[in-house]
């Protein structure tokens, strides 16, 4: 068995293609570690050892039999509750949907089976992947949220209890819980990984993204579930982690950002990102965004209860379904077509216009989250997450400090399409904080 | 000069790459039809005999230089005053872009000019591609309509005053005028040809579509109009006179309908139907479509004024803007998003229906328009042509039979992407109806 929770997921993925560590160790010391610590944390919804078990025997089997193994053979991945699992409760936070077992994996879970990944089980999503809190706890501290809505799945990479886990955004719900928990959080481009058999909430902004200790493992997770074909067409392998790995030809340059609502931020994240920009010295360099940027925040939003109106239909007025909801398809229920479609040209004029800073640096830096985690009332505001969303640019948080005990994220945005090298700055940076240049 | 204007396109087009006719000569041909016929019939808003003349010596002079020419080297092509050419007054029917001039051709402006086609000018829109009819009068009978929105492209070629033209269909825009000016009409697939340039009215509906005398004369048009690329990935070419011409391996099949809204068609159509599909014999099997297709008109209109609530913005409550528009923006700014965003789904549950019929046949056949053209006041009603132009699928009309001195047109509709299967059908069906087997 030995070190299986400790090692990163590159590096127990190598060592199990090799033998030298059995799916089955691998499964036993993940389900320890989750009977330990989730009594307190609460990540997953569904957990259940023997289908754990079942997997990964059937997987050393396969192995042993000397049959071909997949990129993520043997390799633990938990999955929010809103991406459907055959023969699993999928239960997207709702006790509408209590009870609920899809008939067919969605898309992205195909992939990591066919990958050879052990699926650990499902993990606790706020009502509807929207804003009313699941039941799990900041790892870091109880009394604090884990961020949402993909609650559990940043807080069983930060407990342990998964290496790699999947969570959606429409908002912030990826990157806001991966920095209050303090691991990486990637969301990347706009519809990179297929949505087919995930909770649709809005369309227009749905993105799946993942959890993991560093970007390099969120590469090695990202090259099996980015899409393999688009309508029919194949696409080419993304070779994340590939060039990752390569390393960054030249110190990367971030271009420092305060993005619009930076006034309400915490001392803590001003003070981060100032140090941060210091401590970088040449490679970053601040510049602002025209004040359009400064109405994407409504044009996101608007967006996103119009298209909720329609996706949550069957929700609306439902005993169970918690105010937010409620009150978010009100207002969705009243939203103007000709206001929708309107709201629908600005990712592409707002990209027109970051164009321009693209192409002087490797990726915009700026906070991932107005400040640490607050307490478990709420799971947070998606204010700085929200315009990369709309905008459709990948993004990536990774831990920079620790703010009295609790974690802060930066964040990192490039264009879209650029997820590798977005991941191979976000790793420098990662690295680059862990060694010497590192801001405290 | 000799027989330029009764030649059919394709001959023209070839005799002119020959050198047996002169670009000049095809040009003072029809600028002499256009200035005898125009005066009563008004398919013209913006005609200069000199550019025409210019034109075509630039032609010949490229010609008789050695240098390649394009496919439609020589050919009159006439363009609906929605279509924007650089440095021509495109006007879009409507008072308020009186004065208009473009700087840049729209996409199939440049695709033409690259083949070599020779623009003869702009043909009357009704006002804004919508209902209110612009001046020109119908060809068979003055006393009646054209048709519209694409009013002097369906004139003009009907009265000789061009070979081929370009319109566009958001209703029934193509379709119907053609059937009324007794030519052949044909709307491709959704987006075959690029609207870049072109008025937006309702960007998931407005369809490019173009008039000829016969469909294999559409084919030749189309070859050049369809678009080069998608999104920098180029396309196949689409071989469409290839196709026509190398002529149907089978008698093609019709699967005959009698569609929505059966019961306001003249009398005229219903026997014009039943007659065609008696002479059809084995070729012609009767269908129904489910209860569900009777939505559709409802569906297409509120994408329709939703889009344009939106597109048309600022027409709204603008002077000398029309009831038809003005009461088509009123309502179109009450449209929820909700319901719009719902409406959106439809074309794909409703080809989803078709795709079994499709299956079992060469095409589908019904009436083009509820009756021959009837008077001026109105362009007529596009309720047979709607369903199509909201189920994104191609469909061609042929002129079929005289109503009392008014033509009447069959409607042929393919599957998506199905358009050169679709034209050889329809070819087959007008070589048919010219010879023996035609009913009447």
């Amino acid at each position: 068995m030995g070190d299986t929770a400790v090692a990163d997921a590159v590096t127990l993925r190598d060592r199990i293609a090799k033998g030298e560590i059995l799916a089955a160790d691998v499964a036993e010391a993940q389900i320890a570690r989750i009977e330990e610590a989730d009594k307190k944390i609460g990540a997953y919804c569904w957990f259940d050892a023997d289908y754990v078990r079942r997997q990964a025997q059937m997987l050393d089997k396969q192995r042993s039999a000397g049959r071909p193994i997949g990129p993520l053979h043997g390799l633990p991945v938990a999955l929010k509750d809103v991406i459907d699992n055959a023969r699993i409760p999928t239960e997207n936070g709702t006790s509408v949907d209590a009870g609920r077992v899809p008939t067919e994996d969605a898309d992205l879970v195909k992939q990591l089976r066919s990958a050879g990944a052990l699926i650990l089980g499902k993990t606790v999503t706020a009502e509807l992947a929207f804003m009313t809190p699941g039941k799990t706890r900041n790892p870091h501290n109880l009394n604090c949220t884990p961020g949402g809505s993909s609650s559990g799945s940043a807080a069983a990479v930060a407990a342990g209890m998964a290496p790699l886990a999947v969570g959606t955004q429409t908002g912030g719900s990826v990157i806001r819980p991966a920095a209050f928990c303090g691991v990486t959080g990637f969301k990347p481009t706009f519809d990179a990984i297929s949505r087919r058999g995930v909770l649709a909430q809005s369309p227009s902004l749905d993105t799946v993204g993942v959890f993991s200790t560093t970007p390099r493992e969120a590469a090695l997770l990202c090259d099996t579930l980015f899409a393999h074909e688009r309508a029919g067409v194949p696409m080419p392998p993304p070779h994340l982690l590939k060039t990752v790995d390569a390393g960054a030809p030249l110190p990367p340059v971030f271009a420092v950002l305060q993005p619009p609502a930076w006034d309400r931020a915490a001392p803590e994240t001003k003070d981060a990102l100032a140090e941060l920009t210091e401590a970088l010295g040449e490679q970053a360099f601040e510049f602002t965004l025209p004040a359009l940027f400064d109405e994407a925040a409504d044009i996101r939003y608007r967006i996103n209860i119009a298209e909720m109106a329609r996706c949550y239909h069957r929700y609306n007025g439902r005993d169970g379904v918690g105010d937010a909801v409620q009150m978010a398809l009100k207002e969705g229920n009243k939203v103007l077509a000709r206001d929708y479609i309107a709201a629908l040209d600005w990712p592409d004029v707002l990209n027109s216009a970051l164009d321009e800073v693209f192409s002087r640096c490797d990726a915009i830096l700026c906070p991932a989250a107005l400040g640490p985690a607050p307490g478990i009332e709420t799971t947070g505001d998606a204010i700085f997450n929200g315009l990369w969303t709309l905008c459709r640019t990948p993004a990536v948080t990774v831990p920079i400090m620790d703010a009295g005990g609790l974690p802060l994220g930066a964040q990192l945005v490039g264009p879209r399409g650029g997820d590798a090298r977005l991941l191979r700055t976000a790793q420098w940076l990662y690295d680059w904080i862990d060694t010497a240049g590192g801001s405290e």
